[in-house]
């Protein structure tokens, strides 16, 4: 292994300076009782946390560019987990709502260290209810994003004046109101402001900060295309090359916080959009014999951690919210 | 890479019946609630939860044989964690109180798959107090896991009746009555009964099952000799060549739940020490650099989850506390 990878631009400060700063310990403060307030609330409605591998044969083949780490376990080729997503539905076996906080690892491209927006290495709070439909999962995603801001926001009044975080950002958002808008509408939108954004693409980073900046509430947007995301995100019967499934974008020119999606349960469907993707299904076997056994319909979604607790403490770059930040190429603790 | 790697004598069931099971669905469950406690009870006492890194240019040198896991992180060698030490001191530069639960990956030796005792992949509840000694941490442990098995006892009668498990054998440890013992004590006590322990090392595996299975109550092991142990438990001024460390090990015969001590904070003491196990100090950079700017003398301990769940819930082997257990050489999800 060679170290002369470039410098990304995005410098890191030195550990400790980072870590006795007022700002990260406010924003640390943040982060776990963001955390604290979710599991609370899920919790509350019935949810069981489950503890996911973070080293397994096959992962979330991912999306955007970023690579999988391999491991090698005794011999076999192993991977890090990129997203728990195979295990959550394999867990609904066991209980109907799962919900895990687990470590996922992903080498972003190193371009991507100065979006102020990607870590190599982040947390994702993951949730899977078995039976539910994209909609609930949207109807969760809101009722558990304005539970944990309003904790914080009551809970950490000093935490908020430290970092200059009005948190008036947030009106639109304790109400629950979100915004909704479909992919194809955002599409529209962007184009009309002269970005080039696909039709049959994810957004892109600049397209999604764009509409974010745009706006003073998060909102949903829906129906991404066939091929611009996970095998695992259900066609919609009634819009085939749609897919039921949502991201939620932050206001503020924040971007996304969270993704999700009704999931497919079909043996023969996950089989062939495997194949579409590219990929060898051989490579799943363990998850794909169990959805031959059958593994319930379900809907879910991850929440990225840091990312939520950088909106919510309005900070600069994703890197603040974690206390040992990896930037995509930047050796770090 | 390849396969040929010999299969271990402990064989894991077919995943799909692992999750559905009745049996695992009470274990998960008890897990849950175990964590849980913990982190209501540490929450009470103004810790913060904070989220370690799973990869990084260093981890915790282990101990007992294990081999550590590579990572190519853009081009530089990077470990997976064995266990959040290093992270734990660093994290006291931002927090006087943390814990966090963090998934650990150690390689341990094939034949280690058939002790019932060990993963190669596993949960840690780890918690770290600034100015804390030894003997705070132990009474730390005590209040924690009284706690901790208290609640789900009180909370999940139904999961003890379905798993067979008389709760009666918790009398003493709810009592708050933890045995102690010095390792010297311990290695009297194993060649008393004819078990060859050496007085310079750890507790082997057996030995620690022989004094567990001859108690009715959870015990601590104290002070074990220098050299058994990580580079970061200090040395005992007043005993040199005892370290002011200790075990938990469970009563019945389910052996260690618990490893902890007073931590080194000395520079100097500390490149020594990771010399004198045959390490480069050099490999520890970022640690030692924040060491040396200062960090703040500690105590704190690290509690598998699993194996407090296997002892909780009565199981015969530790794999039946995971939802996808990986035994040491076993290919599984």
């Amino acid at each position: 292994m060679t170290t002369d990878v470039p410098t990304a631009p995005a410098a890191l400060p030195d550990p400790g300076r980072h870590l006795t700063s007022p700002t990260t310990r406010s924003v640390l403060r943040i982060k776990h009782h963001l955390v604290s307030a979710a599991r609370a609330h899920l919790c509350e409605q019935g949810f069981t946390e489950v503890f996911p591998p973070i080293i397994g044969p096959v992962t979330d083949p991912g999306s955007r560019g970023s690579k999988q780490v391999d491991v090698d376990f005794y011999g076999h080729r192993y991977k890090l987990m990129t997203s728990a997503i195979l295990y959550k539905q394999a867990s609904l076996l066991a209980f109907d709502k799962i919900f895990c906080v687990a470590p996922n690892v992903r080498l972003e491209p190193l371009e991507t260290a100065s979006t102020s927006r990607h870590l190599a290495e982040f947390h994702q709070l993951d949730v899977e209810v078995a039976g539910a439909s994209r909609d609930d999962a949207v109807q969760l995603v809101e009722d558990l994003v304005v539970h944990m801001v309003d904790s914080v926001v009551r809970e950490l009044p000093k935490e908020f004046a430290e970092l200059g975080r009005d948190v008036e950002a947030f009106t639109e958002l304790l109400k629950g109101s979100f915004g909704r808008m479909r992919h194809a509408e955002a599409v529209s939108e962007l184009q009309g402001l002269g970005h080039p954004q696909s039709p049959d693409a994810e957004l892109d980073w600049t397209g999604e900060a764009l509409l974010s900046g745009r706006r003073d509430r998060p909102f949903f947007v829906t129906d991404y295309p066939k091929g611009s995301r996970g095998f695992y995100d259900r066609e919609n019967p009634d819009a085939p090359g749609l897919l039921k499934n949502f991201d939620l974008v932050a206001a503020e020119g924040y971007g996304e916080l969270c993704s999700g999606s009704q999931r497919t349960n079909d043996y023969a469907e996950i089989v062939t959009r495997i194949r579409e993707t590219g990929e060898n299904p051989q490579k799943y076997r363990w998850y794909l014999d169990l959805v031959r056994e059958g593994v319930p319909a379900s809907a879910g979604f991850g929440i990225g951690v840091e990312r939520l607790t950088r909106y919510v403490a309005g900070l600069d770059a994703v890197w603040q919210a974690s206390a040992f930040p990896k930037l995509p190429g930047v050796v770090s603790p």
